[in-house]
């Protein structure tokens, strides 16, 4: 795998998208796709797809299409499902939850080793095969296990502090779903930032400007 | 409101965290700020801050800075804050439910005004304070009351059918938590996507990277 050294993270952004689509078709048994096939389903340009996955070294032999499971292959290894990176989640609440129970995890790169909670009521209860602990357990459990990444599924107010206290404790990286900025703090950590509000707000936005007739473009 | 026509996606795709910053500034009792000041909270570049804000005619005096009040009140105006429309929410899973309970719908531009689920042992319940419908009710549901918005946080396989069955009637709008790809199907329909599964790889890249010492870069 030749990859490039700066990949800007516009083209890294897509390639989860392209992962998905190519584990579709490697279920539905397909063993090749051309440029142009995959534009079609996917709804992007046939030279951007050759553009995107030329910053990789490219996978495809010229009118041959990509080999399905190779691609697929490929574009996981990069982004790096294989990997195990230890993983803490802070919050059990509804958002925790639903992150706990809806997310795979193990195949996207991650091991998720410990759940955190203030909450009395949810201590011991538990998440995905995880007992949940009280977050007392935060620093004897990070000294002990050394977790890379923390996901924060906590209010805002709490989240500097647990961050800064995180940051301390050696986390590398957040899956922050708090409204939380960590833009000016802890530069050099990785923030991946959800924050569902904002998505809805670009939702409304978007209602109202088609709404009022104006166009508007899916395409991400 | 001086808006111009054509602003395009990545510029409205800041205006919610201009938002949530001027929130916060705002309930913490400053009046004005510069851009000069704003910038170095949000970890932009004042001119960056400055030209995003002229897309909509700028709101800005030469020397004194923003009006926090008056430019939080015109972004929430641009973003469509104060309307109220009509949505429902598909699926009461682990999932919808965070969805329901987490987020503040009315304060974002819509009025959640119906829930419907598969699973017999959630029909009924209380959800954000509506009765959880069978989604057998979906249909008389939506030609009575006449949604715009639907949020999907249904399985994949149920997406396909009840996304062509929402926009036959009359749904306009999805807030997409579903691995399900709208891009080709239903032009002309507006759809922001939140692939929790994407934003996780993007982060399992992101770390990988870091731990190779290449630099990252959290700024949105």
């Amino acid at each position: 795998m030749a990859k490039s050294q700066s990949v800007s993270l516009s083209v890294i952004r897509r390639l989860p998208r392209y992962y998905r689509f190519l584990s579709d078709l490697k279920a539905a048994g397909i063993l090749r796709i051309s440029s142009r096939e995959l534009s079609s389903r996917m709804g992007l340009t046939a030279s951007q797809i050759r553009q995107d996955l030329n910053c990789f070294g490219g996978f495809g032999q010229q009118g041959y299409g990509y080999n399905v499971e190779q691609l697929h292959a490929e574009i996981g290894n990069i982004l790096g499902v294989g990997k195990k990176h230890k993983t803490i989640l802070l919050g059990a609440g509804n958002l925790g939850k639903a992150v706990a129970a809806h997310m795979d995890f193990e195949a996207k790169g991650f091991d998720l080793i410990g759940v955190f909670e203030t909450d009395k009521q949810m201590i011991g209860k538990n998440l995905r095969g995880l007992k949940i602990l009280s977050s007392e357990m935060l620093v004897p459990f990070c000294k002990e296990h050394q977790p890379l990444v923390a996901i924060l599924c906590i209010p805002k107010d709490s989240a500097r502090k647990a961050s800064d206290l995180l940051v301390e404790l050696g986390i590398k990286a957040f899956w922050n779903f708090t409204h939380y900025d960590f833009a000016v703090s802890h530069p050099g950590i990785v923030v991946e930032n959800v924050h569902l509000g904002d998505s809805l707000m670009i939702l409304s936005y978007r209602v109202n400007e088609t709404l009022e007739g104006n166009s508007t473009d899916n395409k991400e």
